[in-house]
């Protein structure tokens, strides 16, 4: 199975474009589309990207894209993480699964198509890729040492939000599995929010804080939208208050 | 077949999720995104739903959920309708196949996964039970008798917009077919409309009702977007006039 | 292969009805979103559809619909285009790969189904027509002239902005593939553009065109948005300056 994580929209050509090329490839290959609207921010990205993954078990294969710096300096990757598959730019958005892998292998993507545009490297270079490892293939490059490309100084949480979902829940980087007190108040955008378990919990309107199903923090409004009954954006700072 | 009937939104992670759990159990399956805007509303969505069903012959699996007292009271059901499957949330999302069903079979989904999640039953519920009826098995709980689930005081049609697509058109929850006059005018949003067949029989700008493509009664703007010339919202009444 | 060319939206459920039509004529068929927000002019979409068709090498089905005409007087078509094969409204929306092909042959469907909706020809003539051809089978329909039904009054390229992405860059219907001159300036919205080869050319904020990597000239704003920033909307034109 290849999963798609990208910022290209869900109705443009760009996620249609890489399937034609996996299916190229492999005409029977399942394919889903995770997040087409990941944020551009290849960090807040990459923690999103982290928590979601643990819902496809290996081998998996991750073709990620969120890349503001195509065509410009930035590497290719492909990771093995227990069993994972990731494949993506090397500009941190493979990061936070680096970090939190037992087992990693790293590779630097040395192969090159025919055609490489400056602009679209997920058609032209990571899809071909993705499609390889999904049949089996080794992955066409340098294995190199991951503790060398793992950049070990980024924060276990990004206390941030990463995401605002279809129904205005603002979803942050914080991962909710070690938190010592589950009472604990969350501070942003200038609320103070109590956690709950589910959304009838608090009463209609009313905004809280929950472990998702993914495992992180998520700021939401029982019956209503988090996101504008709170002001909230991707990229706003959230604290334990 | 398995037919996707979700308000999650197209490009988010949560169709992608389910798709991911139902992909792991049957490679192959064809999976469709139905509606992944349905309304939050399960009653508009259970008009919604019974007119789209249509086009899907048995023995199609209609992976159903707009469940926004997910992890409450409410409990899990699976369908059987003329041959055709419903999984969902037993909260009025599946009262409009089963009100109108000739041949109706009831479950209630006793089967629980290892981890349950309090917010997302469509991935950890409702999306392995689909997974099993579409491979043929029997739905994994208790047999009740239908004429007790199903709600019999719900109308014939729900007399409000129920859906606005991509173009602005308003769908009412109105099923066209037991018009005895074609003729008759529809009053939306203090407008008075005609009906006509087709975009082209009314002038470019103006506003008409018509039989849609599924049955129901929808309004629209030739050359224009109903929802915005007639500030017409899910949820607005209409009626004969 | 069966290639989505509409502007049906990405969430309601025009889409997936007709991916609902294929899968029963071919449950295994490979079927990819290439853009479900295509322009709703036959002619913008016409440019849009021949530059992004080169992806997708023959024997590629291509189902195209943009169709304000639908039940209308406009004929239904297939064509076979240097091996891909086209099937949509003669609405002009097939007029660009008609002109640009080598080896073009021409049917009008002259076959219709039991039940033809006034307002659906997507889903109950165009999928079933292009799962037919997927499937091999020969057009329903009669061939006809090419030359005679093909409009080469259009120019080579469209001088407009005809797709706005989801970053907010500007799709033109320029081929930038004949530019003698690639430091041309483009004229749009009332500014002048430089070229480009890609985003991290030109300092962060700045506009400029390039030419993307389906070969049209695109105008962007390095890590912003040109179609808010320089306000350009699809339809409007643009010139060499």
């Amino acid at each position: 199975m290849v999963i798609l994580f990208t910022d290209f929209g869900a109705s443009g050509p760009y996620v249609g474009q890489m399937k034609g090329v996996l299916y190229r490839l492999s005409p029977q290959l399942p394919v889903v589309d995770l997040f087409s609207d990941a944020p551009r921010d290849p960090r807040a990205a990459a923690y999103l990207l982290a928590a979601y993954a643990r819902d496809f078990p290996p081998p998996a294969v991750f073709l990620c894209v969120v890349d503001p710096g195509v065509g410009g300096e930035r590497a290719a990757c492909a990771l093995r993480v227990d069993g994972q598959w990731f494949v993506g730019p090397d500009n941190g958005l493979l990061n936070v699964v680096a970090m939190r892998g037992r087992d990693v292998e790293w590779w630097d993507i040395t192969w090159r198509p025919e055609r490489l545009s400056a602009t679209f490297h997920g058609r032209d270079l990571f899809a071909p890729v993705a499609g390889a490892l999904a049949a089996g293939q080794a992955p066409p490059g340098r294995s190199c040492d991951p503790r060398e490309r793992t950049d070990r100084s980024w924060p276990r949480d990004d206390a941030r939000v990463i995401y605002v979902d279809h129904f205005g829940n603002c979803i942050t980087g914080i991962d909710a599995g070690g938190l010592s007190d589950p009472g604990a108040r969350l501070a942003a955008g200038g609320h103070v929010l109590p956690g709950a378990r589910r959304y009838g919990e608090v009463a209609p309107g009313a905004a809280f804080w929950y472990e998702n199903a993914n495992g992180l923090v998520e700021i939401a409004v029982n019956q209503g939208n988090a996101h504008e009954a709170l002001g909230l954006r991707v990229g706003d700072p959230v604290r334990w208050s």
